[in-house]
């Protein structure tokens, strides 16, 4: 893994489509007259709350996974990750038919656990640091010769996530923008090179809590920092961008917009009880990205990828 | 009014389906594969959360509006309540272009008020008794010449209610079953004609909480016994069948399954989790239902209708 890793192409994306599309949901775009009224644009949600395994992740999951020879399908898969992408992977592996591990601290709550040994993982457990995560996987990777899929910093995985896009644009013609939140940067990485590919002329924003705000700051220091203490309800946004989608994200974004926590909970208020439908708070970042982006966007068409629905409520008698 | 209603046939929900057409939206079916195996049956979601003012009862309330002659009509329409209902009513009225007037107790939450409002109808506020409710109606048809539009006793907004089981008939094919929740009676009335209008063997059954059990107890009387103290989550199920609804419903449904506050909440969490879309109580009575219909319909392809999502959240920033 020395050279580094080569941006995806839009005909990447678009072999990802090809690739994946038995495979996951073409996922709706819902809108609604109350949310344009009060933000002051016209939006269009992508619904990948929608997606199976709840999230976007399943699209880079699976072309990760079908990208795959037969060979080294055979071995398996292998990720650290407690969020969707562990989930996702576990899903696309069991469709393969391979083997998948996720490499998971023993202080991940017990639902994720269950959910990724559901979709038929193994979980390998590790101490609850980088670096026990980074030496676990390394060793199943040894043992077994299963291949390691990254959450964002990999080119098949972006691909795979620029497909929601592909759709977006396809399914509404005339956007002027696309917004989509930035956790590790392979949603909006993928994005990026899914719209510019189609039409240079939408712009893309990243949306980001103040909180974990590494991609902004990533791209007005122009080098990569790292996120410090990560202290933001959107917990899918609290990663770092990789070098592969800080280099994306830096030639395609018009710009990161910042919100605050109050922001993010009010949108995921906003999308709950207009669209009637359940987000997890890295989605609602996006729609408040879009409040702050009035007036450069008012009365625009813009599309908003809301990046999936895994929220736990209490209890779980039915589960 | 002295003579009883007359129950509207299946021509009167097919031709409300021809008259609301253009009005209402067509709202989509979803599946679960993971609720399903939860339940043990083939369910079929009529989404009505995503219905226009969240909810089936904007069926019911252009159906009726627009049943109207326009000499009526040009004097209004008047309501008494403070639920989907009322708001139904409001936009009904607007659409039309004409005066609404809806009866609302004082101590109806200031949210109600001002989404009906929003919707361009005038509130008559009055004390919060049942006798106060009505001879307020009373004074304003007197004053205004508006015609009442009762939320479920009366068979244009029943015929219009009956339009979901219509669209969910339409759209999947060799249905055993459809259950619908109880309150009035309006939505389940309105299943029942469409759905044995169309086919006779498909079963209807009704869904209420124990804790306003008013139609399954009425109908094991084989008399009309009005709900005593409704303290159930489901605040839409709250109120009491009419002679007209307790009628259909005692001709046309399989039976009515009670269930518990902590069954609703589990069904509502189940829904929310699952479906990743936001339904109020009265909706996740119906699932709950049908975890108490197995073994009666295991395996069964089941037709739920899930009656709104209009559920407050916390907070009102962005509002």
């Amino acid at each position: 893994m020395d050279e580094p890793l080569r941006a995806p192409t839009i005909d990447d994306v678009r072999a990802a489509a090809v690739r994946i599309e038995g495979e996951i949901h073409r996922t709706p775009i819902l809108t609604s007259r109350a949310i344009d009224e009060i933000v002051g644009m016209q939006l269009y949600f992508k619904c990948e709350n929608f997606q199976r395994v709840g999230a976007f992740k399943f699209r880079g999951a699976s072309n990760a996974v079908l990208s795959l020879s037969d060979e080294d399908a055979a071995r398996g898969v292998v990720t650290h990750s407690s969020g969707n992408h562990a989930q996702a992977l576990a899903l696309a592996g069991r469709r393969r038919g391979i083997p998948a591990w996720v490499v998971m601290p023993t202080s991940a709550p017990a639902v994720k656990r269950k959910a990724v040994q559901g979709y038929g993982a193994t979980i390998v457990d590790c101490e609850p640091t980088l670096e026990a995560r980074e030496t676990t996987a390394a060793r199943v990777m040894e043992e077994t010769g299963a291949t390691f899929i990254h959450p964002y910093d990999d080119p098949r995985v972006i691909a795979g996530q620029g497909t929601a896009a592909l759709e977006l644009l396809a399914d509404v013609l005339g956007l002027d923008a696309v917004v989509a939140p930035v956790g590790g940067g392979g949603l909006c990485s993928g994005t990026c090179i899914a719209v510019h590919g189609e039409n240079p002329s939408v712009r893309v924003y990243g949306a980001e809590p103040e909180q974990a705000d590494d991609a902004w700051r990533s791209l007005r220091e122009g080098m990569l920092i790292p996120v410090g203490q990560a202290d933001t309800m959107a917990d899918g946004l609290r990663t770092s961008l990789s070098e592969l989608t800080f280099g994306i994200l830096r030639e395609h974004v018009a710009g990161i917009h910042l919100v605050k926590e109050a922001e993010i909970l009010n949108a995921m208020r906003l999308i709950w009880e207009r669209l009637k439908i359940v987000v997890e708070p890295s989605s609602a970042v996006a729609l408040a990205a879009c409040a702050r982006l009035h007036p450069e966007l008012a009365g625009k068409r813009v599309g908003i990828i809301l990046s999936g629905g895994n929220v736990s409520f209490p209890g779980d008698a039915l589960l």
